[in-house]
């Protein structure tokens, strides 16, 4: 019946807000259902749950009336009505999402793509780096990629709650869906134009690889340029989250703000 | 009679390199010292590690055959001589070491100092980044600071070995060598000049305040500047690392490489 932060995590308890967060497409980490419990509604979840692939534990009443204690009412329990759902820290956005953003700000699109960052602390600083430097969204990748979660939310120190992220199934096909909508892509490789050479002042999509490999091919090849900041030592690369701040203050500079 | 890294960490074995290391003033975790071992060098030991506040761990020879086993010679065993100290991974440098690197280079200084930055995640990603920008040193103070150990060494991705890190005992001290010897003194903060507006490219040292505090007060009144990095959202700072990237970078950037 409703939602709620807990420990860390958030909660749904009864029928209705679980069926929609499934329906939705929210990412759920697990389904708890009551022992027994397969009466209509309940037989729509388990089944949805399956089409999912969302994990469902079957437990005592006593295990989800625990649950749902934060939801009680003084005295009053809770009903969750045989069903509980934990779920994603952070409600994913969509494409949209971020073009509205921009719009409602009237500003072009200036949007961060990572491309398989899997260290949730980088992950975290690149999202709070992206709002602090104003810009419209996030993208990350479905698979092969950390989300917001645990760590990610820490290093993110509450931006995820300003700027939408988005999650989407396939990252090559977000970034051609940028481009058709007028953005331009840049990715940061080594072999690239120096920053301070390519004018990032338009609508732009700034595309981070992970640090051990990079901007995968196919990613890569979407791009209209590659982005380079220099290296003047022996190492050859930035964090990839420093890279990222880098690039975006880079942008900003050039906007004038 | 060597030094090896091992498991991580540094092991000395032998009476010389452990008196060495005292003598040096190189930070040692432990000094393990074979029981009743009391005679003229060990004694030595002893006094020097209780002068210097270094722990020492009795233990009897067969510990000591263990920890000096990497050193063994095929069947031969590795002579410890009754002592042995775990060493920091990393050999920390002197102000004089960063200045002779930058005269090497026929470069003006360019330093960063971290002001309490503790977490070892940040630390070692501003050694990486400081690396990378050709920065000729670090300089960290001794106490409420990380220390280039374990997951600092980790996130600095091996920069620690070609760029000097300096531990100094007090921080205002150090800023103010560093001010007599010409370098330019410049702290983040968010009430400063903004950084594309400010000149950075002579002899600099950016100083680096801890996520939470900012720069010390004392620290921040020895600074001839203060450099801001705009911020276009809610979330009013970057994580540590970032923000001393970007400086880095602008830096860099006005310096022309």
């Amino acid at each position: 019946m409703s939602e709620m932060k807990n420990n860390g995590e958030d909660l749904l308890i009864g029928r209705n807000p679980v069926l929609e967060a499934l329906r939705s497409g929210r990412e759920i980490d697990m389904i708890f259902i009551q022992n027994n419990g397969t009466d209509g509604p309940l037989g729509r979840i388990l089944g949805l749950a399956k089409e999912k692939r969302v994990t469902v534990r079957r437990v005592p009443k006593a295990k989800l009336d625990e649950l749902a204690r934060p939801f009680n009412k003084g005295n009053t329990p809770a009903n969750h009505q045989g069903v509980a759902a934990k779920v994603a820290l952070v409600k994913y956005a969509s494409l949209d999402d971020i073009f509205a953003r921009a719009e409602e700000k009237g500003e072009k699109p200036f949007i961060i793509a990572c491309d398989g960052i899997t260290d949730p602390h980088n992950l975290g600083a690149i999202v709070r780096s992206a709002e602090v430097f104003g810009a419209h969204g996030v993208v990350i990748p479905k698979n092969r990629s950390a989300s917001m979660n645990g760590a990610a939310v820490k290093a993110a120190c509450g931006a995820e709650e300003y700027i939408p992220v988005a999650k989407v199934g396939n990252l090559a096909q977000a970034l051609d869906e940028l481009k058709e909508r007028g953005v331009f892509l840049a990715c940061a490789d080594m072999d690239g134009v120096r920053a301070d050479k390519l004018d990032l002042s338009g609508a732009i999509c700034l595309v981070i690889g992970s640090e051990g490999e990079g901007v995968s091919k196919l990613v890569r090849e979407k791009c209209d340029h590659i982005v380079r900041i220099d290296v003047l030592g022996k190492i050859d690369s930035l964090n990839a989250s420093c890279a990222a701040a880098v690039l975006m203050y880079e942008k900003r500079r050039q906007t004038g703000n």
